[in-house]
């Protein structure tokens, strides 16, 4: 299964990307469709001695989209940008998935102008998995929908089940929104619509969940808008950084303290690595007809590597196959009901 | 200045409500009122020898509400539920300011419905102080209002600089909405629109922040909806209470980080005490003509006391009088330019 990499994505593009994406053909045998500016792309390979022995093809791709610039030039004066060249390489044959730690917003209309969407799917969602204290849950929409309907949320309830049947392995996934209060009449109006709406489903809705229950494991996918989603995971990654920092503090206060963060740290690194988004991995555009998976801008190596093997492993699973073929024979509202 | 407590409010209530409120008279000479059904208060005040000797009068409130009723019945069938009685004690002078841990939706309508708004304000907001990596920061509407329009947040910016100007002694604090990304062109329509709205204002707008930017002390005043507001704190606090509990798993591992943990454990509850938003303290009631303080459902009797601190202190520093004086020489917008 063939991964075309966006290697321009991404604060640290190319360099962090080549060598994450070298990284998982070596060690993960993933055959790679670099793409990007050929001469930049290509002198990033050349730093590493084996990568001609790897199955490494590069797809020139000149133009570069600015992480400032409106995600929807993809669709009209950046056609050529690299994010697009990688979904009309996987729409053409020459990938299975598409990989990209750029401009997610760019990288999302660009898998839907690419891949289209699956019947009964109005809106993609990125699709987060979140580390919980006995395991994951996934969050979506992450980021790709800031104005929701409730239609939208109840299709993103069901993307996020078939994807937890999908890749986590659960049969009847527990589906929870995520609102201010438990109670169905707790939250905005776009929530209580759609709790009302998820009630009357096949779905295993589970009701509202709050935000200080996200990480303590009580639903397997958690639904909401992408503003709402995106706030509550940068929260949470502005949160890894600042207890760091204030933990440093206290911990430097005196010699007992000092001598007990020697001890500590090395715990504190394997628990960032557990649940800092940036090194989490990377998260699928679910409703599409293909597999893109968005990593965060401030991916390291590491988290490249990582993504690019997770679509990989989804495209080897026909993952959009399956999500599209559990949306089929499931019972979704096609209108508000 | 004497605080009305509601003794009900919270889940520990009455017993590490009047507990705290206690500590707060005997430490900081507070006079108070405890108001709740009177022989059940009366009976938790028997467990302090001192209570005799402090001044602490009991206002009977038959009624309690209950956390799972709507916030508006305080309006209607429950006028008579301790949060009321409380706003009522202190409107008749029998009081100076109020404290409550309990019910956020129902102390806000309560202090609304007994104290009145400000000229110029349409919605009083929620305003919590934030813990930041160099200070702290005010972050408004925490909860109150999960549906607002743009000319609301322009409100909530104006509320929050005056608390700032008011309570942290700042000159020209920085404003800032929250949204998904520090361009303009980033957010959903609300906080775009909300955005417009700023820029032609005399406030210290410095545009938007991400969540992750929340602890880094990059704005003092940090505006959104009160569903986006609430999401974002209770994400916080999961976050706090998942990272306590995976370090710990990580620190368990073996004997070295073990001893760690000894020398750890200490620096982590100071961290904590920093960061809960439990321990923190209370949130005021901006936009209403009279000192109301809203603490965390869950408060333990120091964050109660010093809930009922700061409620005596904004009273004695005429924060309310401030905050309508600050808002009355300002240009504050009165429809959507």
């Amino acid at each position: 299964m063939r991964v075309a990499v966006d290697a321009m994505g991404g604060d640290h593009a190319p360099a962090h990307i080549v060598e994450g994406a070298v990284q998982a053909a070596r060690e993960g045998s993933v055959p790679l469709l670099l793409v990007g500016p050929r001469e930049e792309v290509e002198a990033e390979l050349e730093r590493y001695a084996d990568a001609g022995a790897l199955d490494i093809e590069v797809a020139d791709a000149p133009v570069v989209l600015g992480m400032d610039e409106p995600p929807t030039r993809v669709l009209r004066s950046k056609r050529d940008a690299s994010i697009c060249v990688a979904v009309q390489a996987a729409t053409a044959g020459g990938a299975d998935a598409v990989f990209s730690a750029g401009h997610s917003g760019a990288s999302v209309i660009a898998a839907l102008s690419g891949f289209g969407l699956l019947p009964g799917i109005d809106r993609p969602a990125l699709a987060t998995t979140l580390p919980t204290i006995s395991g994951a849950a996934i969050l979506l929409d992450a980021g790709a929908n800031v104005e929701c309907r409730p239609l939208h949320l109840v299709q993103f309830a069901f993307l996020g089940a078939a994807y937890a049947r999908a890749a986590l392995g659960l049969q009847s996934p527990r589906v929870a929104l995520l609102s201010i209060g438990e109670e169905a009449s707790k939250g905005n109006d776009l929530i209580r619509e759609a709790h009302r709406q998820l009630k009357g489903t096949e779905l295993n809705f589970c009701g509202n969940i709050e935000a200080d229950d996200l990480y303590r494991g009580q639903a397997d996918v958690i639904v909401c808008d992408g503003f709402t989603g995106n706030v509550a995971l940068k929260v949470s990654e502005g949160m890894v950084e600042a207890i760091e920092q204030l933990l440093h503090e206290e911990l430097s206060r005196n010699l007992s303290t000092r001598f007990g963060a020697l001890l500590w740290r090395p715990a504190f690194d394997r628990f960032r690595q557990r649940v800092d988004y940036a090194e989490y991995g990377a998260a699928p555009v679910l409703g599409v007809r293909g597999v893109c998976l968005v990593g965060h801008g401030r991916s390291s190596a590491r988290a490249v590597r990582n993504g690019v093997l997770l679509a990989a492993r989804f495209a080897g699973d026909d993952l959009a196959g399956r999500v599209g073929r559990d949306l089929a024979a499931a019972a979704m509202p096609v209108a508000p009901v």
